[in-house]
Order: structure tokens, then sequence, then C-alpha cells
């Protein structure tokens, strides 16, 4: 059992890394190897002490060459569950593994992209944000996907193989997909209803020409970067939004810890470097308390 | 009137220094040309994220040159009081300079002297920050003279010039000062006593052969590298000796913010430069909020 596991490679998850590598503590990177897209897009970092004037790109390759030479490496599975079991922490991911730890940082980034009103709601019962996952339910079905980055067009196609019909809403511009059975629409849904399951996609106005405001549907697969902190995991405590945490980046879930953009604003590198070392301190000593007892 | 004054140039005032100027925020940096003691003399950092294992001398020197690119001077003078007026701050220096701004950042770091029981009480009744300052009135008295740096050795030797005896108590070898009426006790007093002025410094055992343990002094004067957070702003609430901070580096008094080690553990760079960067925003959002009221 790992003694922390980090979900973001962001610059919190980062930070948090090397402060537990630093600290002598074993642990789990989970994320990208090119570790943020919201990093590398970056045009230039003007404020961040000791890189002058640095570009995105710039700046995470000196995290990459930082963490190669710590030897830490990043685990590219998608961290889809975190379960608070009786003194540790299970995570789950997509590509079907599951690890276990004593505590875990939460380092998630933040979501331009907001949840639907009844997607936490209707979680497992309709909605899903893993295609190969649970794809196989909705054969000869009809679907909606919400697609935050073409990465994902794969997971889109995958599903529509399955699928009868498939309401593709993107988020990006330049959507490569082009499928009979697969229809675009440009509009953000507004509610997921249904009884015991889902049933239709609202929307503020019809989509499309000659679309109804309301869709009747099988099922929605929400495909973003990351999964909404307290659907990740269940019980963890947001305020608008952002996880909630004290100053030594605690949450209110017992050794779980967070860090980074999904704390709270400033959006901004520094103060996500501050708070992954923070967290890390925070999983030491909680570690170290731990022992004692 | 300045929209900010920054106290400290160690990490995180910098930090807070480089995000008001990408704010396009005017503001004076108070600190060192050669911004803190702390950080060059730190051997190796191994969990800075963006510089793999830099001394403490590079980074540093990197942070001298990203100031210098962005035309941001370091005030060399040394602060010696806050003052809260209404609705804005006066920061005077131990230079003779005075200072106005519209918020305050107190970055002042940690020291790792702590003062004497007794000292905030008598401060301005016989315990001094400033040789220069107060030391005329000492001419033929008896003076004890807390030293924590070499640097402060000149401010030593201007005291003795002017008083009778002096019991220098210097916390670093190799003290370079010699005179017949300077005298050195290797031992930190534990008290100052007095009635309405200070009287008597006190010892837990005799500090020297042939010394009482409770001397008779007129003064104390202690130089150190910074002046305790709560004796620079009167009113401003501490913890354990630690600026007492939200989440968004506010302190109990309105305007003030306050980041880095001064603000508690852990002591550590990431730490220090991420609370920089939210005290300076919080600075922002501060200054924009007053402008709408």
């Amino acid at each position: 059992m790992q003694d922390c596991i980090i979900i973001g490679s962001g610059p919190a998850g980062i930070s948090a890394a090397l402060t537990l590598w630093a600290n002598g503590k074993s642990f789990m990177l989970f994320g990208r190897a090119d570790l943020s897209d919201k990093i590398t897009k970056a045009e230039l970092i003007r404020n961040y002490p000791g890189l002058s004037l640095v570009t995105g790109q710039a700046f995470c390759e000196a995290l990459q060459a930082q963490l190669s030479e710590a030897k830490i490496a990043v685990t590219e599975e998608k961290v889809l569950g975190v379960y608070a079991l009786n003194g540790k922490f299970g995570v789950s991911t997509k590509e079907g593994g599951y690890y276990e730890s004593k505590t875990v940082i939460l380092a998630l980034g933040v979501e331009t992209v907001k949840t639907i009103e009844g997607e936490t709601e209707f979680l497992g019962r309709g909605v899903s944000y893993c295609a190969t996952c649970d794809g196989f339910l909705y054969k000869g079905k009809t679907i909606a996907v919400l697609c935050t980055n073409k990465r994902y067009e794969h997971e889109v196609a995958y599903l529509a193989d399955l699928a009868e019909t498939v309401y593709l809403i993107p988020t990006y511009k330049g959507v490569e997909l082009a499928r009979e059975n697969i229809k675009i629409l440009r509009k953000m849904p507004v509610k997921i209803e249904g009884d015991q399951r889902v049933e239709t996609l609202v929307f503020s106005a019809p989509p499309a020409e000659g679309a109804e405001a309301r869709l009747k549907i099988d099922g929605v697969f929400a495909l973003r970067e990351s999964v909404s902190p307290a659907v990740l995991l269940s019980g963890l405590e947001t305020e608008n939004g952002h996880v909630r945490v004290t100053r030594d980046m605690q949450t209110n879930i017992k050794g779980c810890f967070s860090a980074g953009d999904c704390t709270g604003r400033p959006y901004q590198y520094a103060k996500a470097v501050g708070e992954g070392n923070i967290a890390a301190h925070a999983v030491t000593a909680f570690l170290r308390d731990g022992d004692q007892e």
C-alpha cells in the first residue's frame, strides 16, 4: 500500500510529488505524461518566481525533466473513483486498475465546463463518465455524449459503434468524427431528467433546427478531463464547486487532502505549487501521527 | 500613495511583487538587495517545481534577475513600524523614511530567535530595535544588546561609543568586536523586568563566571533581521508567533495581508511563493472592491 496517491499532474500534483519524494514517502502520481493542457497552452507565465517570462511549454518541460531526475513516474490512468475505506483509500481507474493508499491528495484542477443539473443524481443510472466501461449497456439505444476534448473522440466512435443514435455535444471546435448516426448539437443541455433512470435531456431552447428542446435519451456520457471532486469521492465537501480545505489543505475527509485550482482561486501556478507543497507536508505529518497512535 | 507596500524580500515577498507587477499595481518592496539570508544559505533545494536541485545561491540569482527584468527595485530600508491609519497604512523605516500605501503585505519570514518575555511590554520604555534611533538615550548608561547577525556589529559599536557598559549577547559565532566596555555573554536572557521602565535582565542562571543571574540595566537593544509581526503592527493577531491569516491571506486588520514563513509552517519556498501570489491577488481584489464603494 502506498503512503499517498496523488491525483492530477498539474503544478499542484507535481509539487506534492516532489515534496513527498524529498520526504521519502511512497506514492503514485496519476495524470498524463504531457502533464496538463492548461500548462502547455499557457502563452507566457510572467509571475512564477524563479523562471522569468517562461512559456507554458518550457515550464512543462522543466517539470518533466525534474520528475525524470527524481525518477517519479506518472501513472497514465484516468481515475474514476476514490473510496474512503476504513483508514485507507481505494482508487479505481478507467483502465481497470485498483490501487490503495493511506492518504490521497486531490489535485484535479478545475473544469471550465460545469456539471449539468441531474448529472450527479443519475450517475450510474444512465449517466456515465466512461465509454469503454458502460458503452455496452447502450447497444441499439439513443445516447447523448458531452465531450470536452478531441482526445476523447475515439470513445465517441466506440459508443457510435454500439448505440443507434448518438447526440454529440462538443465544447471544442473542429470535430473530426463523421458518422451517419452521430448528430452534432452545438448547445449545452441545462438538465437531465428521469424517474428511476435518465429519460430526457433538457435544453433551454431547441439545440438544432427541427429538434426538440427535450430530447428522449437512454443515457448520457460526459467525457471530460477530470471528474468533479464530489463525484470522484463521495461525501467530499465542496463550496461553489471548489473542494473545501483548511489552511493546511485538509478536506472534510480524514486523510484526504487537496491542492491547486480545485480548491479555489486564484488559478495560478505559484498558488498551486504552494498548496501542493503544504498538502505533502500535511500528508507527512498525518502519516507520522498515525504511526504514533 | 502606493497601492501596496510589501515588507520582506524573501520568496513570498518576491512572489507578491511579481504578481502585483503583472496586475499593474503600484507598490514598494522593502528588503535587501541580496534578498534573504535564508535563501542564499540553502544548500540544495530539492522540491521547488521548475528548478531541479537548485542551490540557494542559484535560486536567489534567478529571483534577482527576474526582479531586474521586471524593473522591480528593492527598497533597502529596514521597516520599524507599520501603522494602520484611517483606510491607509503608514510605514516608517530605521533610515528615517516614511511611506504610505492602501494595503500592506507582511512577508517577514520567521526569526529563529524568539522575543524575550517583557520585550513587547517595555518597547519604547527601555527596549529598542534601533541603535541609531535611540542610542543617544543611553549615554553613560548600562545596556544589553541582543544581536543575531555580525551585520549589526557596527550598531553595537555605535552603542558602545555612547554607553558606559554594553552586555553583548550574540546568537552567532565569531564576534569581531573587542572593546573594553563590551562584555560578551553567551546565554540568552529569559525575561526583562522593571516597574515603569526596564530595570533588570533576568537569566535562568548566571550568564558568565562571577556574573549575577539578574543584571541591572537601563536599556535593551534587540538587533535582529526583522521585527516580530505583532510589534511591527500593533493589534495584529498572531498565534504561536505566526500571523493569523485566512485562506486568502488576510490578517485581522483590513487591508493587511501576510504571506510566507511568518504565517506558519511548512517553511518552504513553494509554500511561500504560493502565499505571496494569493496575497497579491487578494490585494488586487481589495483595491478593486474599495474603488467600487
